[in-house]
Order: structure tokens, then C-alpha cells, then sequence
């Protein structure tokens, strides 16, 4: 049986799923098949030439009609368009994978997790860091106690793309479109990835920061205000006795996609910086310094399918990763995590950071 | 029109090149079209499945029946096999990309330029790291004067795949099959990309040793001889007055996948790592230090058809670039380097060094 | 004329204090001459071997009888001694050099702040990194406005000494004598170099953690109680609108000395370790990426007085460097910096740090 | 008893000794204790001020003269006068401890060498990186057998200082005043690191290089030639199956002192760089990449005399261990190692190099 996708939204995000889809059946022939069925969208013209690029079947425009065709939605579109799509899609239980954050606001994403709980179908979330083969390697090494005891998480996401006051205004720096700046971004990420390798936080402290306060239209004269953070920072315990400290930017002049997440519990820790994917720098106990193990041999996870050691893989073959489990789950009938409610426990703590710097005070999740 | 590719070899390099031509309309929509037409090998049942995985329309298992039917040959088989159908195609005006080295002698890669040189097709021999966006800064950079007259190269390209005694005998551990070992095997990378950058080699004096002189055979008890080098070193003198230093080994129990490139001139110059191919390291008078540049911009060389800055691609995608350029050529009816000249070029080297070793002197190229 | 410099404390701060008197004359033959006159503590027999070791002419039991016979008295005992000795030679007039933190509690603090104030004498607090070259470096670059407007600051000063519940009791663990744990101790440390860097600090938000509650004893069955923190972590807002981000531990299991700082603003920023510490990595608007800066070229803080460029120093030096500039400012009647109210307002920092803690809100410092 | 020393030479060698004399004292308190008697040279003025700074009693003018007073004499002056006063101290039983190399020519550098077997006292030759504890580290891994028969070994010492065309000439640039360029400089290290570290050289293929064949002369519009290599590559062979690549440079313009050292073997093996003369880089059949080890716990070699874990050491602290070793020697009647026949061998090894160069053929050394 080939399942059919439907995939609303063509940007950044439409290419990163469309070229992980289409790469599955070489690399991981084992997997569902699927066709890329429906590109939905508003503007006729861009569909069109998307849906040619991308390898799709055909373009609809409304969004509805597109559900009546379809196995999978994938909800890549802007984070305002996220819920309604989505409910509909889970209520005639379509599965979904859709790119976080889930929504704008809370509300929205628990609205979607209510969904999801009532349907037979499956909702993903689309935190596709899980699937680097690097961080999926501490991952096991941490649940196999090789670190101990966790006592300290720290999770920075730093990019630079608006370091500078003449950087184009962007319908991320609008909070009503998107429901918060770069803590809702880039430290989504990094809250999932610590939520998901040492478990649930309970309290918070945060700051947000906007720096440049205006900028200019792409094209224009005019400026628009940022409405956004475009920094925050957050201390956070776990329920499990760690601290973790967070960190995201758009503004870092000295970065590009600096993802980097450090552990260290009893036992040992490790180092991770998405610029190096291909590499996890490791510390147990029978080390003496750090470790840089290069995360591409055969029993390195993901690793098999792709190339020999010494040859590395880059940022969008976690799509693959998160296509093939979010595939088989489906196959197979197998809950699959990170879920709506990983989703929505996402949200709480952006909330929750975004409330502290209100409030001046920590903020129990 | 839709160019018919047909493959000869689905090993690693058919992987490798498959994907690469699998991926061109998503990324390169102005690249020319092309089939994955037909599969050739010997076994069938081997090529039915590789044909199914790669995405190949059909199987041959004969390769002169084959060229009846496509426009372009991928000659990605081991080094024994590419002489002939390589000949065939091109004496047919069908193009040819050959994977390196051209043969196991000179004397066939020689009989493989004089083909090309005689067809109106084009050929092209598949040293892929030219297309490492970062080593395309590099000459540009390098051709544009920052880094002034070029004193010293330094090549190393050191595997570890057979540095245990125990890891297992394999076709290029012998002479008559590979023409050489680590030398002809990755040491021709470090020769060609030298070249590339700099030109013409003249001089060489070099060494090869085998330290492990024989190894076991899969699946069973019996031993078969080294009969190649699995490490080698080379000094070279080059026509623009530079010295190179090299050295290749697929015993070097440190490495991985090592691939590095230093060269440095009068007024700057550069280091790179295929483990970390992403970055590229310059320093210019201006700097005071090596400068890391992760080579992810729109402005970087291909970078602009992949994904946002500080995003990484992997090892494959230097196939891409190289599929590009060819096919382009192709349609444009331009030439295409690097062609059969350079392959018999790089042969010369390697037979020069080899020469060394046995005479004990510097061999002229 | 020859100063006489007396010592409290013979242990690692009087070592690296005695061994940087000792270099002076022959590296910065202009700093004013001083004798190891007498060195100050309570085993007389530790004292004797001590002060032979150090280059002492005498030993003293008795601190107020000491302070008779000497120009300078260097502060390096524990904590909890330093207040006392230090106001009776301010009052005397006798500079003094005192090693951070100031005192077990604010109030020693101020009351040695307050003796300063009213002396004729000077008085130093001992922190060292800010006479690390490459800090000198980046002082100077973001001075010269390279960096633009300061957006971020991130300091982690990250040592494993006691990562292993094993690891011996020591008075350090005890909030009596040492007012504080990690915060008070590396803590400091960063809280200084940032407040020197870009301002003061007026907001802090902090969290403790004592991972290891209790210790054993050395040479013994017994156990102690852990009563300071063993970790740290907070979030600051400086006055000139930048956030800082603060993190401090003797419990990280995978670091050694790694005191990080990290900076950067609307032009560029810098990084440093300390395990590499004469390295800077800058980034400025020209650069694409991170240059790495080797600290030891002539025109580099201090280092005319050294080796050649590209020999590096150690952490001792930054002793020598402090001591040239102390003695300098005693010999030409200057001010010196960083003064006792420096080490008052990073008291401050702490404190505010320990009370956010317990109140769960942000507090003004 | 004290031993009295003479130096002669107070340049960048006398600077380097005399603070290593000056160190021993307070952290190797065993050694036994030297006098800096006698400082010699030329030039009166500056030799007083020389003794001045460096903490001599007293100056002479006259080499022989000085030697009716001294125990050791420390020759640290240029390459050309250290074969007369050395061979006239060795002839009375005074130790001497010289500079490397030990002469211009081979000639010379037997001539000592026989001086010293004739002798009672004891010579050592100034091979001052083997005192790096981490390469002492490294040689107690190596020896240890934790990276099984030494397969290759990679010594690069590049250095800048002459980078640019404009630098002026001194010394060094001088054949007959120097005997050799960049390979006896600075590859005389390298090939005495390789030597300790694996063994005898049997045989080198070699290239000189001199990019920059004129200089200016300080303070005037003269030029003059430069008769030295700038430049050296070899390829080197051991007695016990190794092969060896070195490169040695004072015209690489990427490089300040990049003094680096990498050798793999059947089991493991070893990364080094003298920039970050403080670490390790080591690999052993555990592990699955390199682990950086930060050299400076209490049991690492050398380092319980310093400073607690974490905090790094410097260039200059290589003299006081080689110094430490040397003096205890003479105290104990022990042979010192690296002594003149180490100093001979690496010399014929240079010659050899010199050769192979000339002829363009391998050299048996």
C-alpha cells in the first residue's frame, strides 16, 4: 500500500520533508512507500512551480477539498496556519506531522493534542534534531547510565541572520503570527531535545531580550516594528534534581547555526554543535578529556543506511530519519514521540519563560 | 530532451552517483534531465535488486548491448573493468564518467584518453572533491591572489578501514586487479586536487610500505596476499616552484576518513578536512590566525541551492555538484575537466612515485 | 628603594604570588624592586619549610606583629582571615593585595572597602584573569568599539575537582568559612571579568545546586555536610542593556579548568578559554567566521616581556602581570584597579545571586 | 654543595636557561642548587646589563678565563662557537649542557662528541621539547605499547617569522654561520623527537626549498643572500619498519610555532602541537576518536611540581624540567640523555637530508 501525502506549505520546510521523501526508498528501502500526492497552497502560480520542483502530483488550493485525498498531512506551513488543518485532519483521522512550534499560542496547540488524543490517527511534531545520528548516540549512552546521574543541561541555539539592524523584517519578528521570537524558534528545539534526553521541567526563570526594535521591509522604505524576542535566556529545573541553562538568538553576530547542547551528569557527559553534526564529543568515566567520536560507522545509529565511515551526512538527513520512523509507526500501528503532547509540554515551557520575564519571578511549568 | 544514463557498477559508487542524479531536479531544476536507464552487471539477481533500490527502468547483463541504448555511461565498476566499455562508449560518441583511477596501468588509461580525444562525446573522470564547496572557495580565493605565490601543499588522505591485521582481504589489496593500493586508491584524490590548485607536478620521490602483508579471507579460514601498498608518501616538486608533501594510508588507526588539504603562499592559505567539509580554514595578510569560515552561504560555491547558512551537507553531495557540471557540459556542449588528460595525468604521478620507491631516487614525471 | 613584602598564606595562592615576585626583575626589569620579607601564618614548622621553598627571609606567627616591618601585605589565606590583618594594615598604611573573594560575608567586605578608603595606602583584589593577554585583547578590541554594542556575555567557569562524590571534604564546602561555594569561588571569577569588560550588572536571577550533600573526611571514616553550593547558574542584565548568562561548578565531571567567556555585540564578539589561554577567537564585521588569534606576537598585552611569538605561557603568568601592574601603581602614586569596592560590587553580585535563589524572583543588586 | 654556572650567550637561549635556573628552587626543590656565576660574551655593556637581568654575579669577556671558575658551562650562543669553548670544558671535566645544534658542520659536532666520551663530566645537548609533558606522556604510552609498532610518524615545525620577502636577514640566513636553515633549526627538533620517540632514522629522501633568496639588512637599504633553506620536506625510514614525513619552515605565512607532532602505530597513537603545548591528543584501541587530554593532572610527568589540574603551563617550562634532569644527573653521577652522540646523530641525519637534496636520490644515513 502507498500512502499518500499531502503537504501544506513550500518554503524551507516543504523542500526539507519533499527531499526526505523522495530519498527513503534508496536509503531506507524497508520503509512505507509514499507518493508526494497534493501541494496545497494559496497562490496558484508558486504551487504550480513548487509542485514541479518538490515532485508533486498535483497543487489544491483549498485545503479541505485536499483532505478528502490524502493519508498523511504534513502542516509545514506558518505556525498561524497549524491548527486548523490539523484538527481537521486528525478528526477524520488522517495522520499528521506538523512543524513546531504547534501554534501560536497555547490554546491552539492543546486544542490539536485534544485532536490528536480523539483520533485513530497518528500526530508527530516535527523536532527533527532528535533524529541526528550524534544525539541519538547520547542518547542511548545516557539511558544506558554511561553519564550517571544528570546534574547540568546547557542548550544554546545561536543564529545570526538578523545580527544586523538592516536585516529584513520577517513575519517572524511579528508576535501575532508567530507567537514568540526566538525562544519560540530556535528554543523550542533546544527544550525538546533537553525534555526528551533527561525528562520534564518543572520550573523556569527567563529574559527575553529584543534588540533592534524595527526593521526594514524587503523592498520598501518602511520599517516594521519587532515585536518578538530575538534572544531569551532560561534557567530551568528538572523534575529528575538537573539544572539546565538555555540560550537561542537570531541575532548572534559571531554565529551561523550554532546548535550546541552539553550534558554532564555523575558519570560522564557529552558535547554536541549542529555545525559538526557528524561529530559527538564524548566523556566517561574511563576518559581523560573529551572524546571527539565521529558518528558515521555502521553501528552508529541511522549510519547503516548511508555511506561508509569517514563520510558525513548533513542537517537535512534528519528529515530521512524522522520520515522513516514517523512511516513505520504508521505502518507498523506504533505510537510515535515526539507527539502532540511532547507539543504542547513544549509550549508550557515557552510560556512559562515568556510569563517569568513578565513576572520577574520563576514560573512553575 | 532526457539524457538515458546507464550505470556499469552499483557498489558504492553506483549508490554515490544514483543518488546524486536522483536528487539533481529537486535542487539544480535547470540541470539537464536525465533517466536512470539501465543497470549493468553480471549477476542478475544482485542487479534486479540494485536496479530496484536505485530507481534503474531495467537490467543488462551485457554491456556492449547496453551502450545501444543510452547517452552517457557511468563506468563505476572496480578499476579492471573500465578500459573496454569506456573505449566502446566513447568510440560510439556516447559520454562517459569514469570513477578513478582510469585503470589499473597507464598504458590503458593512455588508450582510454586517446578514445576521448577521437569522440565528439565527452568524458570525465570522477574526482568529485573538486566539488567541495569549501576546496571551491579555496581556488577561488587561490586564483583571485590572497593567498600570492604558493609555497608548500600538503595532501593527506588517511583512512582506517584496514588498520587491524584482522580486518578482511579485499579486491584493492591486490595489484593486478586495483594497479595499486592506497596510493592509486585515495592518494590519487590528494594528486588530483594538487594539481587542480596548483598545476603541473614534475619531480617526485616516494615511498610505499605495506605493513600488513597478508590478511584473512571472508567467511573462512584461508589468508590472501597484500600484494599493494597501504600506505604511502610522496614528496613532489611542481612547475609553478612549490613543494607538496603527501601521504595516503588505509592502515591509519587514528583516522577515519581524513582527507586534508594545506597549502599556504606567500600571503596567506588555507586548511581543510573532509570530516569537517563544511569549513574551510583561511587565513589572508589581514588575519592574524586561521579564520574558520563555515562554507554554508548563499554566496558560497553550490551553497545557494541547498539549504539556509549554517545548515551542513554531507559527503554525497559533492556528486551532485559533479553531476551538475558534467551534465551541464553535455548541454552546452562545453568542455569538461576534469577529463581523461587529467586522469592519464594523475597516472603518471602515481606510476612516478611508485618508480621512487623502487629506484631510490627522484623520478622525473 | 625596596619594598617589603609580607605574606598570609602559604598555599596555592602564596606559591603563585611568590613565584610571580620572584620573576619580576627578570621580565619587567621596571617594576619596582621588592623582598620577600616575612612570611605570616600559625604552624611554625610549615611556615619554616614554606618560607625556605618560597624565598622568605622570615617567618611570623604573629600577623599584627608582622605589619611592623613591611610596605605590602599580600592577603592569601583563607576567606575568613582576610578581613581583619587587611584593615589593620590599611589603617597603618601598608598596601595590600588581597586574594577574592574579599570575605566570608558583604559586611567583611565593606568594612575593608571602607579601610580602604580612609588609608593612604592601596588595595588590590586578586583577580587574576584580568590580566590573561588574550583578555587584554578582547578589552581592547571592545573598547575600540570592534564588537559594536555589547548584546551577550556568557561566562562558565567549569571545574570537576569534586564531580566524584569521593572526593575529599575540604573548608571550601563549608558556608562558615568560605560564605559561599562555586558561586563565591569561580563565580567571582566571572562575575568580575564581565563587570570589567561591559559595566555593572543590575538585575540577577540565580539558582544553587549541592548535588553532593555530603563528603568524606581525609584520613578518616567520617563525613561532612556540603553547606555551599557546588553549582551555579544565572541570568544577569547589566546597565548598558545587555544579558549575561553565568554558570559555575566544582562538580562537572567533564572539565578540568574550563573557564569560558564568550561575548559579542551589534559588530562581533570574541571567545576564550582558559585551558587554551593564549588563544582568542575574534570575530569582527570583516570575518566570516570565528579567526583564532594566537596570543603571543610582540604587540599582544605583556608579551614583548616573554618569548618570541609563538611560545606560549601559562596560568602563573598572569600573577607576574598583576604584581608589575600593583607595584607599578604603588611606585607612581597611581589608583589601582580592580580596587576594594570592585571586589564590594561582586560580593554584591553574589549575594543577590544566593538571595534570588531562595526568594524565586529576580533581585535588584 | 652549589654548582657554579657559566653562560655563554644572553640571548633568547640565556633568557630561557637563566629563568629556568631561577624557577628550580621553589618547585623542584631536590635539584640540586646552581649558582649563576659567570655570565661571558663580547660585548661588555651589554653583558653587564644581561648579568643584571638575568641574575649573574659577575661577567667576563674571556671564555677561557671563565671556565677556571665554573662547574657547568651553558653554551647558548650562535651555532659557530660551540664547538671550541665546549670541547676545551669537556677537556676539564666541567659539564656543559649546549645548545642545538651542536655545530655548523658534522665535522665539529664529533669533535665533541669525542671530547665528551674522553670526558668525566657530563654533556647534554638542548633538545628541550622532550621535556613537554605531554610528549613525555606520549613516550610512556608509547613505550607502554599502547599503540602497538609504531607504523608512521608526521613532525611539522612551521614557523612565520620570516614569512614575508621584507623580513630582515640575520644569522640564520647564513649558511657558513649556521651550517643549515629551516631543517637545522627547527627540523633538528623534529628529527631528535622522532628519534627518542621511535628509534634510529636508516635512511631519508630530502628537498630544500628557499622561496625568499634575498633579505634587507636591518636599518639600511643592503640586501643580502640568503644561503639557508627556508624550506625542508623528508621522507625518513627507521630501523624498526616506520616511515617518517617531516617539514620544517620559518616561510609559512599561515603559522606562528606550530610545532606539531602526529604518530600512529598497530594499536593507537598521538596528536601533538606545541601551540597547545598543554594537550594530548590520544587514541588508543578504546577509543573511538581521538580524546583530548588536558596534561596537567598531579600524575602526569612533571606536573605535580606546578599548579593544580586545569591550570596550563607555558614554553619556558620545558627548560626547568630539562634543566631539573640534567643537574640531577650530574648530582647523582648518572648518563644524561639527549647527550653529544644524540646531537651527532641528528646531525648526520640533517647531512643526509642536505645530500639526498643534492644528488635526488635516497640517502643511507
Amino acid at each position: 500500500m502507498t500512502l499518500k501525502a499531502g503537504f501544506l506549505g513550500y518554503g524551507l520546510m516543504g523542500k526539507a520533508h519533499a527531499n526526505a521523501l523522495a530519498r527513503l526508498p534508496m536509503f531506507f528501502p524497508d520503509a512505507p512507500e509514499v507518493e508526494r500526492s497534493v501541494l496545497i497552497g494559496r497562490t496558484v502560480e508558486a504551487l504550480e512551480e513548487a509542485a514541479d520542483t518538490l515532485g508533486f502530483n498535483r497543487i489544491e488550493s483549498d485545503w479541505e477539498a485536499a483532505l478528502d485525498d490524502i493519508d498523511i498531512l504534513y502542516n509545514l506551513g506558518p505556525t498561524r496556519i497549524h491548527v486548523d488543518p490539523t484538527v481537521a485532519a486528525l478528526n477524520r483521522d488522517i495522520h499528521v506531522l506538523c512543524e513546531k512550534p504547534l501554534a501560536p499560542q497555547t490554546a491552539g496547540a492543546e486544542k490539536m493534542a485534544e485532536a490528536a488524543r480523539k483520533s485513530d490517527a497518528i500526530a508527530g511534531v516535527g523536532y527533527n534534531y532528535r533524529y541526528v545520528p550524534a544525539l541519538q548516540l547520547a542518547k542511548r549512552m545516557l539511558d544506558a547510565g554511561e553519564f550517571g546521574d544528570v546534574r547540568r543541561i546547557r542548550g544554546q541555539y545561536l543564529q545570526g541572520w538578523q545580527a544586523d539592524p538592516d536585516d529584513e523584517w520577517v513575519w517572524r519578528n511579528d508576535v501575532e503570527r508567530s507567537g514568540s521570537g526566538a525562544l519560540g524558534d530556535v528554543g523550542a528545539h533546544t527544550i525538546d531535545l533537553a525534555r526528551w534526553l533527561i525528562g520534564g521541567i518543572d520550573r523556569v526563570c527567563g529574559r527575553l531580550d529584543t534588540f533592534v526594535t524595527e526593521r526594514p521591509v524587503a523592498g520598501g522604505d518602511e520599517t516594521r516594528p519587532v515585536t518578538t524576542d530575538d534572544e531569551y535566556s532560561a534557567i530551568a529545573t528538572f523534575e529528575n534534581g538537573a539544572t539546565g541553562v538555555f540560550e537561542g538568538s537570531r541575532v548572534a553576530t559571531t554565529r551561523e547555526g550554532g546548535n550546541e547542547l552539553e550534558l554532564y551528569g555523575s558519570r560522564g557527559g557529552f558535547r554536541f554543535d549542529m555545525e559538526r553534526l557528524n561529530e559527538l564529543e564524548v566523556y566517561t568515566r574511563d576518559d581523560d578529556g573529551f572524546e571527539r567520536v565521529l558518528v558515521t560507522a555502521d553501528d552508529h545509529p541511522y549510519m547503516d543506511a548511508w555511506w561508509p565511515t569517514g563520510h558525513i551526512i548533513g542537517w537535512e538527513h534528519t528529515f530521512v530519519h524522522e520520515h522513516y520512523e514517523f512511516l513505520s509507526a504508521i505502518e507498523e500501528g506504533r505510537s510515535y514521540s515526539p507527539d502532540f503532547e511532547t507539543g504542547v509540554a513544549v509550549h508550557r515551557v515557552v510560556n512559562a519563560i515568556q510569563q517569568s520575564n513578565e513576572d520577574g519571578s520563576w514560573i512553575l511549568v
